[in-house]
């Protein structure tokens, strides 16, 4: 054990070495861990922790697909670079602004880009309303009772048939509504955790999870996560080596706030390392629906064999989110989720699960997706071009292959919480990447609705980029 | 200290020595704080912590307003009485029964005699519909999006209103609204309390409240009350002396299960406990529209100057449970509980809280209570006379001057836990005495809903009272 300590110092002196001596400079591709095993006669393991290691710290980075790099800008000091991967599981601190996001409420549509929602015309407001009315009409006894948790019959049949679209095959049994997705997630981590426990959460992450998370006195340990292929499997997996981590979550398909979709082998692989280390995943599919391409992208829970995958999800960003109507596939956790949604509001609201239910059987929500899909599509494409046209040069955009929001990254050491603070004195809100971690990362990013797009959103854009651009000045 | 501790033990062995010896009678007067505490020479407060002690073990019982007197059936053994007034605070741990009745759900109603409900009859289905249907009709497009806590400011205002018919003069800015009565407490508790805090209890308690004290990690110390006045002040100014009691949890007005309502002289001493020993107030105030006199009566709120009472309610008892609206008033909670509602399930349904703001402003629900109020007060009559001429002799019933549940009271050794078992083989379902505690109480009682009165109703309580008349033969 010691000695492999000793290699594994070894190669982090190398490799640092090798930089501060300017044999590696930045961009350089550093040995792959093959070669480096091989000329130090170590294993390959061993190598792969020691650039973890390096990884953590934001001396060299991975690029899927073609190894590790040396980072284009070195971190500026050491305490700040113990912060990206955090060696410990730490408990969940909040930056100052959150408060000052939470407040601010939300001002009229078009200038509040800081919330990730669909375009109040693209919802079916009126199909909806017949449904409802319908109910209200029929003035069925039931209606005004309670249908206590797991919730009416008659939805949890449908939520059952609509997750088959995600390739995930649930008996109704398992199926729990709730008010709204948060209440899912609040449920599903309530049942697996005690406060004290270990999750290891995506970073760029959800921030009201964050929230959730200190709330309950969790501990977070931050799983780096790309645009491109979403929470890093890999570290995950080095993660779980090293603590004992009791859930995961993972926000799978086109991902708040990065847009990212895991891809499916990496979907199989993290419902394999959960089945094996007997953790759960906690699996956020809020926005999967929300899709370009021609098929919807599976969910984690159709990989599930073990009841360790918990789905949650809800209507509240393909629909609307005002009836709050959620769900989640409970898997072993099933009767304690049962349990604990029975004692906090014993059951949601009867006639908004009727009406969801009837939406659902009748085929509306289906017709509804096949008309807005290319729409939002649009708007994002709209959304990302403005944002590219109208920033700094070196200013990168997200593009993902479906949800509503994107993540813009702007060019060397600019500040979005600056960016925050100027849109803010205008009336125009934004939610700075800070908002996303419990550390130090993400402050030259920022997250932008891609969920409307119309003349005021492209004002405000253009106004937007102006700021940033007399900030890019400021700086150099 | 332990000059006390003998005396306090002399005073003790003196009035069950008295007993013993028949000197004082099942039914007698005790001699009162002032005579012995002249007559021994100590302190009336040592006198009178001793009574407890007597009260606690089920020796002698204390009789408002006319003082202590030798309890007319004593306690059977020692272990027993113990379990009165628990001396410690204790873990919530549930009777067997408790799992098993969760799981009946609710069959045609008329044979649930077990839940606590008003009759489909007299709900405002009609009047609350057009409501509803008006809302989904206009589709303004606030209908469908989130009304995130505290709430919507037309419904948050009406409450306000409302709550000064409970005497409570509250701001608007005060009222947070959220899924039912259950919820609403669920807030309050977690917004007051860590796990391992202490709280006390009226008991007999409503059973759900048990099971969330039981899920939040809570100690309970169960505080004596009778139907005529509710909660024991004294006992819990008792229990204040030595405990560190976070929260008190009261259902002040014709409450579940006892029908109690405490008087306004120790609602009011009640709250001055409370602020004196900065512990909080949570007061259920579900039942009290359902009053049979004039006057609706006052809630503790209305005497809270500190912010330190937290009401809770709902229209789950007057108006329909389904559709979910309950709310709290925060007092110095109110940000705490406003970030809890938000990160569980950002709000309660849009359409809900616009419908029922209608509906109070245009007084529809006084309207309401106006025309079931003495209904539901034949109905109580009724099910209290039937349930006096079915049972065995002996027999007592509550008779609360509001409210929807009866607390029935069978003579002698009869247990109602084997009247519970043998009802639920015939399709009846009662609420057993012995999940309103956990300890041993409560063994001869059990819960009646009296909320609907009809034909079925009566023959089920007269199969009800045979079966408890066959129950006292085979123990006679």
């Amino acid at each position: 054990m010691e000695k492999q300590q000793a290699k594994y110092r070894k190669i982090l002196d190398l490799i640092e070495k090798m930089i501060a001596e300017g044999v590696l400079k930045p961009g350089d591709r550093v040995p792959s861990l093959r070669s480096l095993s091989f000329d130090l006669g170590v294993s390959v393991n061993t190598v792969r922790e020691a650039y973890w290691e390096l990884e953590s710290r934001q001396i060299i980075e991975a690029i899927p697909q073609s190894g590790y790099f040396v980072r284009q800008s070195l971190p500026g000091n050491a305490e700040e670079s113990e912060q990206f991967f955090s060696p410990d599981p730490c408990e969940v601190s909040l930056c100052q602004v959150y408060a000052n996001f939470q407040e601010q409420g939300m001002p009229e549509a078009g200038t509040n880009l800081g919330i990730s929602t669909l375009d109040e015309n693209l919802r079916p407001r009126q199909k909806l309303s017949k449904y409802f009315q319908e109910i209200f009409r029929e003035q069925d006894s039931g209606t005004f009772n309670y249908s206590m948790a797991p919730g009416l019959q008659e939805l949890r049949d449908q939520i059952a048939r609509y997750a088959l679209q995600g390739g995930a095959e649930v008996s109704p049994r398992e199926v729990v509504i709730t008010s709204g997705c948060s209440e899912a997630v609040f449920l599903a981590l309530r049942s697996i955790c005690e406060p004290g426990d270990i999750v290891a959460i995506e970073s760029p992450v959800y921030f009201n999870f964050l929230q959730l998370l200190q709330e309950l006195g969790l501990k977070i340990i931050e799983i780096p996560s790309t645009a491109d292929r979403g929470m890093s499997i890999e570290a995950l997996r080095f993660a779980f080596d090293r603590f004992d981590i009791k859930a995961v979550f993972t926000i799978p398909n086109f991902n708040n706030p990065l847009g990212a979709t895991i891809p499916d082998e990496d979907k199989q692989a993290l419902v394999e390392l959960i089945n094996r280390q007997k953790s759960f995943l906690i699996e956020d599919d809020i926005y999967a629906d929300l899709h370009s391409d021609r098929h919807r992208p599976r969910s984690c829970k159709s990989w599930d064999t073990e009841g360790r995958v918990l789905l949650c999800s809800s209507f509240s960003k393909t629909v609307e989110p005002g009836t709050r109507i959620g769900w989640v596939l409970g898997g072993q956790m099933l009767k304690r989720i049962i349990k604990l949604k029975t004692l906090i509001n014993i059951g949601t609201s009867t006639p908004t699960q009727k009406a969801f239910a009837r939406f659902l059987k009748e085929g509306g929500y289906d017709r509804h997706l096949r008309k807005i899909r290319s729409l939002i599509t649009d708007n994002r494409k709209n959304m990302r071009d403005a944002v590219l046209a109208s920033f700094p040069e070196g200013t990168t955009v997200s593009n993902p292959a479906g949800g509503l929001v994107l993540w813009v990254t702007l060019p060397g050491e600019m500040d979005t919480m600056d960016l925050y603070y100027s849109a803010l004195e205008k009336g125009i809100i934004i939610a700075p990447g800070s908002l996303f971690t419990c550390s130090e990362k993400y402050s030259n990013a920022f997250r932008v609705n891609a969920g409307i797009w119309n003349s005021e959103v492209e004002q405000t854009i253009a106004i937007l980029g102006r700021l940033a651009a007399k900030k890019a000045k400021s700086i150099a």
